[in-house]
């Protein structure tokens, strides 16, 4: 029985990953959830899982808890998402939540050398430098990806060995607009942003799936987690979002992840892994059905967060941080309809601009950075 | 330093070996070759890698090589590369002749628990039952599949464990014919079969890729090669050759390598692997110029080798084996013009039916069994 702690249960992966629990009962056990401020479906999942622990983001939410769940221990906000990560009881710990909050958790587990799942792109992205030097550290922790590109390239390279990687080719539908100028895209509205053609995803995602900033957070979170330099990471539109991502190898062969266009293959692999599980919660994939699969260029002069993403992690230390906070702000102004949806592009390149870099030594020193950002972003363009 | 052995050096499997060679002179020396008939390629062969022994099929061959290279061993026919099988210096032995002919050699380099890179589908598909009982007895040695598609297999199957997989989905290009109706079929020529649209390969494979014989035999190939069942082994038409085949593990993940079609990556895999390198001679894979990969269902009815190397396969023992000596003196008869390309199907059909089917306890079992398929077809079917 693997005890399973999931950081962000509310959410589109959390709920995903409760999906797999309950399709195998006989083998994972759900030890503590944490969710922000749903806590009508924190309850029910608090009634259907029985974890031991439970941390909320609200303080509403969590009165509301405490009084109904009077023998659970409940936790609250950030210090709450820590002690999570602090479990000694733990196998597994699931990171879905989104945000640089997901890291402290990560740096937790991490220390007790505990099976890290995740989904948080930001950990990698903010602190994949400082993650990196834990992990060298804490080498009996392992941080398997459930992102569905990374899992499939963690998957590939199964294949061969690291040294022997040449490219790692890392698969994009293209978002809601890809095939649209820019023009087309002065006036875009949230609600036309918010529609993504494959993958029912987060609202922050699927923004960000639309500027392709999501690609390029993904590349640098692919660099952090795989050690590939950024000359070996390539990014390709495959507008049916079947094949995950690939790797190709020194002698030509080039190996790819297929599958339906469902997160709960990565997240289960990620509880199971070496060993793969049938599940009645996983669908499988008909290439009859399919037939065909296409491959074409990313735009990079329309879609610029692929450019300023290489640019933030070919700079490294600090500067992936800043782009990943100034992104974060400028989708939240967006979504609120303070800016336009090509400003999202203006605000990470200002911040970066505006960024003196620098390194990160702990996971403070990502905090401030991705804090200073922050602020810097709503002082000079929140309206 | 890998000593090679190539049984069949100057045919199209075995010059492609000798390219990867030629290109990693300071890797792998060419320590024995054999050749059927071409003794001129052969010569030039022998003048440029130098090997310690070769073997040729054919009297005035022996005769112009023995005169030639007066300080050559120099061996003869079928006895010549059993002798090619018992080297003890070899590291690897390419199996890369065409036919039954080849097992024996695999028997020998089994016995020694050398590593054998497989080109040669007869070998598992005439004596799978029986090369799997050897290497069960001889456990280091090791057999690493070139046909594209089971290498594809191999290399997929790394990413998981072998009890967990669920399909293995060999791809085909549908031959030359795809499409076409049997009526299209009833007076094709020699010349329109032995046109290929993707591959280079011998005349005797390409046959036998128009009659999804081939892709029978693979069939087949896979089930003794890999230990999956029939009924887990399924194929598919992708006419692009792209996608060499893939794996579909329990959990739904599908697994696959996808490369330019070329057999040289495969035959440098089986020599190099776990490891894998770059090299002059290989080529990369665009996945930017191909643009579209497409998938279709095999017309059973219309090339009915597919189905009868099921019904071979599933039947089992010395079926199989059968299934394969028909087969080649069907080609055979198909390429001297005593019979039309549909009757290679009837020959099959009417020589399975014939057969009586028998355990095969050792070598002399199949070679009986192919031996008397091969005249009952000559006796009912050479006009």
């Amino acid at each position: 029985m693997k005890n399973i702690v999931i950081l962000g249960s509310t959410g589109s992966i959390g709920t995903n990953a409760l999906e797999i629990i309950r399709n195998k009962r006989e083998e994972f056990k759900v030890l503590a959830l944490s969710g922000h401020s749903n806590y009508d479906l924190l309850i029910e999942q608090i009634k259907e899982f029985s974890p031991k622990y439970v941390s909320i983001g609200t303080e509403v939410g969590y009165n509301k808890i405490v009084k109904k769940f009077p023998k659970l221990k409940v936790f609250f906000g950030r210090e709450g998402l820590k002690k999570l990560g602090q479990l000694l009881e733990m196998d597994i710990i699931l990171i879905s939540v989104t945000g640089a909050i997901g890291i402290e958790a990560t740096v937790e587990a991490i220390k007790l050398e505990k099976r890290i799942a995740l989904a948080n792109k930001e950990t990698m992205v903010a602190g994949g430098s400082y993650i990196n030097k834990l992990l060298k550290k804490y080498p009996k922790a392992e941080i398997i990806p459930v992102d569905s590109e990374h899992s499939a390239i963690f998957q590939s390279l199964l294949s061969g060995k690291k040294k022997d990687v040449q490219n790692i080719i890392i698969t994009a539908s293209g978002g809601t607009f890809r095939g649209k100028s820019r023009k087309d895209l002065e006036n875009i509205k949230v609600s036309e942003a918010l529609k993504h053609p494959n993958w029912s995803m987060g609202k922050k995602i699927t923004i960000d799936s639309s500027t392709l900033v999501n690609k390029g957070l993904e590349v640098i979170e692919a660099h952090e987690l795989f050690g590939v330099g950024y000359d070996k990471i390539k990014v390709i539109v495959h507008p049916e979002s079947i094949v995950h991502s690939l790797v190709e190898f020194k002698d030509g062969a080039v190996i790819a992840q297929l599958g339906v266009t469902d997160m709960k293959l990565p997240i289960q692999l990620a509880f199971t892994y070496p060993d793969r599980e049938s599940s009645l919660a996983l669908k499988h994939l008909d290439l009859l059905k399919i037939k065909n699969l296409t491959f074409e260029e990313p735009n990079r002069e329309v879609f610029k967060g692929l450019d300023l993403a290489y640019k933030a992690g070919k700079a490294g230390k600090s500067m992936p941080t800043v782009l990943n906070a100034a992104n974060e702000v400028a989708v939240e102004l967006f979504m609120k309809e303070e800016i336009k949806f090509l400003e999202i592009y203006d605000i990470i390149e200002e911040a970066m601009k505006n960024h003196t870099i620098k390194d990160l030594e702990n996971l403070e020193d990502i905090l401030k950075v991705d804090l200073e950002t922050r602020n810097w972003v709503y002082e000079n363009f929140k309206k």
